[in-house]
């Protein structure tokens, strides 16, 4: 677990794209955010107080975290100037980078000597054990997409953050890099040795009270050949009650391999399900979430209409038009 | 690559299961065996010469496999005498056990100071790609079962021997630490980053002459929910254009999963058949393996015949009747 609240470290960032990682954090955990660190050059904006090191402690941070991509690969001497100073001055570091933090000597050193953490998210720390397949009480909702990046995370958290306004118990469940660092706990599911992908999901939604939904971020796509693995490990290991397809209807082929076009969301659909079933034979398709952004409001509304009236499943653009029959979809189960 | 021959380490085996490891050598690469090296007490019998060091060193031997499991989970000092004075002797060392050879000290320090190798062939040691999905020359065949441990590895193996036979091109791709023992060569793919599971497998079997088979171990099941990851990273970064459906008739419910039935051959075969048609669309099942040694044998040629009426493919017990018509199906393809 990450101490939070946390001071985002933007660095020189070029864009304001390249700062995803603390927009998400600020999106979804505002409470955590006290403050935006910027270097001379950074581009992207948060909206959140720029604060030094100083400021910040004395605002309550806990942790640094690296809310911006690097370029080249590497830990640039400008940035490590600030990490090591942060160490030095009392934060935690929390990474989602390629490189990892405990890769750096320096900061190797100074994390020992001054007794703060270097959390790497991309790299499990526990020991997971082997999928018993077990069923385990409380509810589960997993995304599942057509491809990979078309929504899944910012859908589940969405549905977490309507179940909360209504005063519901639920639960985001983070299985990436960016879902762990907004969260900060999480399982990095695609750094997990094979055999215990489906393990560390079981691990992630354990036992629960009967009316609590596990909101599993998913990964991947079962049509996606370089990651449907981990797909499959999170939809045996998550044994859901409920999935959400996920799509976007623009995409000219799968994601990295334009060899592959899209499937179906029928196909999706149908393909997901059986899986599912084969770990829950209750689960059913609730709902359906499209990322609509490429599409003008006036296509979007048509588009999500005609894939409601196809599918049969409530059928919303999180984004654009909010969770709450996705929501609803589970809370009527 | 592990330097061929062999002479197999068979311990202090309490019985000849606890060898199955050495017996598969024995049995598949009859030609790397030298010998066998039995402690006192060892009940296994491989029926190969009994060899000291020396005289398998003086037979050409290169390194000492261990062809036994060992017990309570370390290796014991009795083991570790004959392991250190083999390196003196000049073997590498071959191991698939979980504990690592490379996590004894003693036995690092004198593979160092000897200049030998110690080869743990659980550990993945190649930086393997993500997947890429491109089309493959070369035709690709996939064990694929209904559950775990019902006979892929003993059908993939049997496959290539009968392709030998006949003079045709072929090659067994491990994917599990036996495998790899008897082949040399091979990918754990159970311990292999999560990420990297498909592109691992497609490492394994690259582009090759149009008439020549990969014939690709399975691993796990699509209906194991363990393991079902690793499962569908072999039908995704494999793209088979063949399938051999593996099942065992007698199994009450899925290995190590006591409230999970096992799936039908119909459901098996059409699941894997749709899942691998994502990667290659001319995929089909060309065939069925059944382990029917729970059965007498009146009884096995029945059930042969029933499912092969059923099914409509090929269906025949690999060690009881040979895979000639499992081949024939391929070659004819």
């Amino acid at each position: 677990m990450i101490k939070a609240p946390y001071l985002l470290f933007l660095g020189d960032a070029p864009d304001q794209l390249s700062a995803k990682v603390g927009q998400g954090i600020k999106d979804w955990r505002p409470e955590r955010a006290v403050g935006q660190f910027r270097m001379p050059g950074c581009v992207a904006d948060l909206g959140l107080p720029d604060m030094s090191l100083n400021e910040a402690r004395s605002a309550g941070a806990k942790t640094l975290v690296i809310g911006v991509a690097n370029r080249g690969g590497v830990i640039s001497p400008e940035w490590k100037k600030t990490l090591i100073m942060a160490l030095e001055e009392g934060f935690d570091l929390a990474s989602g980078l390629h490189n990892l933090l405990r890769d750096e000597p320096d900061l190797v050193a100074v994390a020992n000597a001054t007794g703060h953490a270097l959390h790497d998210v991309r790299v499990p720390h526990v020991p997971y054990p082997i999928a018993k397949g077990t069923k385990r009480s409380g509810k589960r909702c997993l995304t599942v997409g057509t491809d990979c990046s078309v929504g899944k995370m910012y859908t589940t958290l969405a549905m977490e953050r309507e179940f909360r306004k209504r005063g519901l118990a639920a639960t985001f469940r983070a299985t990436g890099q960016t879902g762990i660092l907004i969260d900060g706990v999480g399982v990095p599911l695609d750094a997990v040795v094979a055999d215990f992908m489906a393990g560390s999901v079981e691990w992630l939604t354990p036992d629960n009270d009967d009316d609590h939904w596990d909101l599993l971020e998913g990964q991947g796509s079962l049509f996606h050949i370089s990651y449907s693995g981990v797909t499959m490990a999170l939809i045996h290991g998550g044994q859901p009650d409920a999935l959400v397809l996920c799509h976007e209807p623009t995409r000219g082929h799968m994601r990295g391999l334009p060899d592959y076009g899209l499937p179906s969301l029928e196909a999706l659909h149908e393909l997901a399900l059986r899986l599912a079933r084969v770990a829950n034979p209750a689960c059913d398709a609730t709902g359906i979430a499209i990322n609509t952004a490429a599409l003008a409001e006036s296509e979007a509304q048509a588009y999500l209409k005609e894939v409601e009236g196809r599918m049969g499943l409530p059928t919303v653009d999180p984004f654009r038009h909010g969770v709450e029959r996705l929501v609803d979809a589970l809370t009527e189960r």
